[in-house]
């Protein structure tokens, strides 16, 4: 038996008994997987779902379980917002560049009223009210968020803003109960799991891939795909070898987000063939600091007591810009009128009753904070926020006392995980280092790079996975079969 | 004929017709080619260079030419400077973070001092002269520079500062007479040269290397490698959908170093064999603003006014920080006493009675740039500088009269390349995605991921490229023969 690790692929020829042969394979039974599954099942193929894991649910069914939709949808607009798939196209090249992926925001963008019509019609319930505290999930049971900045600049400047973030009628993490629903869609449609199943690398015969190979309670099992195989098997936060490698500021972070099955597996087999990626060095970061909202009264400042972004903006932006640009010290400057500790117990760690005894407290350069508190008030007296275009409603001069809240890596938790990984086309096809498809290859999810290439808005890893696990699956569904 | 972009391996039992066949074929003729091929030659081993343009020379013959050596060459001693090879281990593994390859710093240091003398023994001349005022290659003909700010914060305070920066002996730039010495030597060593020839694809054989195919006017020809392949093929920096897919940064570099042959051939031809990669999204940028090194004494601000690297630093220390983390808006603001236009004939483009009136014709925002030199005068008072930790030398008090030399991407060139790419051993083997070495296959200079991780030094790009060139070609010359 070949080492776990080695994910280089495997002739068919060297495969004599097969342990189950489909059209399609899916490897992962996350919320790529599922939705592949379904689609490749309700197109009439024969699927077969291998899952590492002892079930479904993969990263989604931990997470936050927001799905990034919008341009109109039913929970908008009883909410009584407006938006536009315009808009909501304008946000999306703005915020998931610098450069992204044109052609799957497009798509994205047109699949996203069908996707929540889609999502209800797998059951998913949706509560019709409006969370505005948060950037992620409701403690109640609301469906719907600002979940990417919007409604901050520059977004606001470039695209109505529109809250997007759709989560599923639950309280806090909602992702289990979308999982649950998109799980038994899967099964429902005809799809056939094998748990506790870690597929290691592809089976190939001349270039085109026919299976693949893993183990299962240490024993290799191989299973035959007639027409393809899609990769639905995470990113690769969990893999820090593969951090180092291409995306070192994640290695610092302190509550990865996934699960162990985040290993880079999956990228990893495809490579071995020749498969391209590309954004490897993109990742999320979420710095959780509000709600409360209020918070956004303070000011973020970083080592040296500068100013370096909009406090009203996407948390998830504050962590990214925090780690991969300011070493990961970051500190919230607070006054009493805007302070309280925030949903997860973050305190302010020092109080002074002037901005000159608390830089010294947090041991800043002297007058250095002096001087960013002093600019920003000046500015703020009138409203106004030249340096980094804050929303009025959240500016107003700081008055002593004046306290900071700790947001150094440690202190405060860094909560990223990996946006790069598989070229494909918009229907999933792998693409090879020559831009071709790799014959019998599709992929979808963090397997892949999605429609983000740095930027990222709280419900585009689940809005990619199912928008685009759902059009890998039909692809690989309709594919000839190779034998 | 396939087409240039098809870097798909191409199978052996494919080929009828050899063109040439050798022990060691080596892909690119440049620095870490013609090293390559010496070592392999001199070890007895029948050598081929294949390469792309007319003739020898590659990146490092445009280049300025340093070789970044220590340790206590003749040269560092003949300039009075004392360093030691713990000294220069210690600047390169904080230099070259985070988390550089310390197995190759380790190998680089030990080998630098028998480099010097290898580097002398092929004819190289170099003037025991050193000079003060330029990071890069002088006017003159001096030997020696400081080339990567070990003289500057933090790294005058990890290790004892030495200039390692070496250059033969010619003015400017002086990477044409380097090439001219490790080109001939090579060709004296017997090594057999092939010119307007690129190599597109690796020719295998049961998984193993065993020769190389490409194009020679409009011809598809083949060479077969007895014992190994060694590419030296350059980086990528040339390849703008490499970059978009690696490195976006580098996109906007204006003055792109390396040649056209840059453009990531050789690292695609590996990876397409399942050949694993890293720091993809690393590069180099060079902001050129000294000489004269007395402008050191202005502050550099970002497009908020606010100070984000201490002036005094390496140049290329200061480009990366520039165009990765302040979307490549720089501003040097300079009195009349540090003020004079530099090497390049950059100029202040505002100049103005008061900082204010400067700030406001610059377009920054109102009090900005007022509160930063405020602070920095402050401190600059008692000769400190606590945010940056420029030296005590280049710190006084801006008196106004007060301008501005524009560094914004544009106005200013940012001349960038690529510092990521194949996975190496010292030894030059290419290691593939499970980590064990790609049968037949060696690689060296920018194709590989060198010893650098992120950060850079002006002369380890050569370094790399002779010290890993050299153990590259002896250890492909030593392989036993697949036929």
């Amino acid at each position: 038996m070949r080492q776990a690790d080695d994910v280089m692929p495997c002739d068919a020829a060297e495969i004599t008994d097969w342990d189950a042969t489909a059209d399609v394979v899916v490897v992962g039974f996350g919320a790529a997987g599922s939705t592949a599954a379904f689609s490749a099942a309700e197109a009439g193929a024969q699927v077969l779902v291998v899952e590492r894991t002892g079930g479904p649910g993969g990263a989604a069914a931990l997470a936050e379980g927001i799905v990034y939709l919008g341009g109109g949808t039913p929970v908008q607009r009883a909410c009584g917002f407006e938006d536009s798939l315009d808009d909501m196209y304008r946000y999306l090249m703005a915020a998931c560049g610098p450069d992204p992926d044109q052609a799957k925001i497009s798509r994205y963008v047109e699949e996203s009223l069908g996707h929540f019509d889609w999502l209800v019609a797998r059951g998913v319930p949706f509560d019709p009210t409006f969370c505005a505290e948060t950037q992620m999930a409701p403690t109640g049971t609301e469906g719907l968020v600002y979940s990417g900045g919007e409604d901050a600049y520059p977004f606001n400047e470039i695209a109505r803003p529109a809250p997007r973030g759709h989560l599923a009628r639950t309280k806090r993490s909602t992702g289990w109960l979308l999982m649950q629903h998109l799980a038994t869609a899967a099964t429902e449609a005809g799809a056939t799991a094998w748990a506790d199943t870690r597929i290691d690398r592809l089976v190939v015969s001349g270039g085109h891939v026919v299976g693949v190979q893993g183990q299962r309670f240490g024993e290799t099992v191989s299973f035959r795909a007639r027409r393809g195989v899609v990769l639905t098997a995470g990113g690769f936060v969990f893999n820090d070898d593969m951090l180092r490698r291409h995306c070192p500021p994640l290695v610092r972070g302190t509550f990865k987000v996934g699960t162990e099955g985040d290993d880079g597996r999956g990228i990893r087999m495809a490579q071995a063939l020749g498969a391209a990626v590309r954004n490897m060095y993109a990742g999320e970061v979420s710095l959780p600091i509000i709600p409360p909202r209020k918070l956004v009264h303070g000011i973020l400042v970083n080592g040296r007591g500068q100013r370096f972004i909009n406090e009203d903006t996407y948390m998830g932006r504050v962590g990214q810009a925090a780690l991969y640009e300011h070493d990961g010290e970051a500190y919230l400057i607070v006054d009493e009128a805007c302070y309280e500790p925030n949903w997860m117990g973050l305190a302010a760690s020092w109080v002074c009753e002037t901005t000159a005894e608390l830089e010294a407290e947090m041991g800043l350069p002297a007058g250095s904070l002096q001087a960013t508190v002093e600019l920003y008030n000046r500015h703020a007296a009138s409203g106004e926020d030249p340096l980094f275009h804050k929303g009025r409603n959240w500016v107003r001069p700081l008055v002593p006392p004046i306290g900071a809240i700790d947001l150094r890596v440690g202190p405060a938790p860094y909560a990223p995980f990996t946006l790069g990984g598989l070229e494909t086309t918009v229907d999933g096809a792998v693409l090879d280092l020559k831009g071709d498809p790799v014959g019998g290859l599709w992929a979808a999810g963090r397997t892949t790079a999605g429609v983000c290439s740095f930027g990222y808005a709280s419900g585009l890893s689940i809005g990619d996975s199912t928008i685009f696990g759902r059009l890998a699956g039909a692809a690989a569904a309709a594919a000839p079969t190779t034998a």
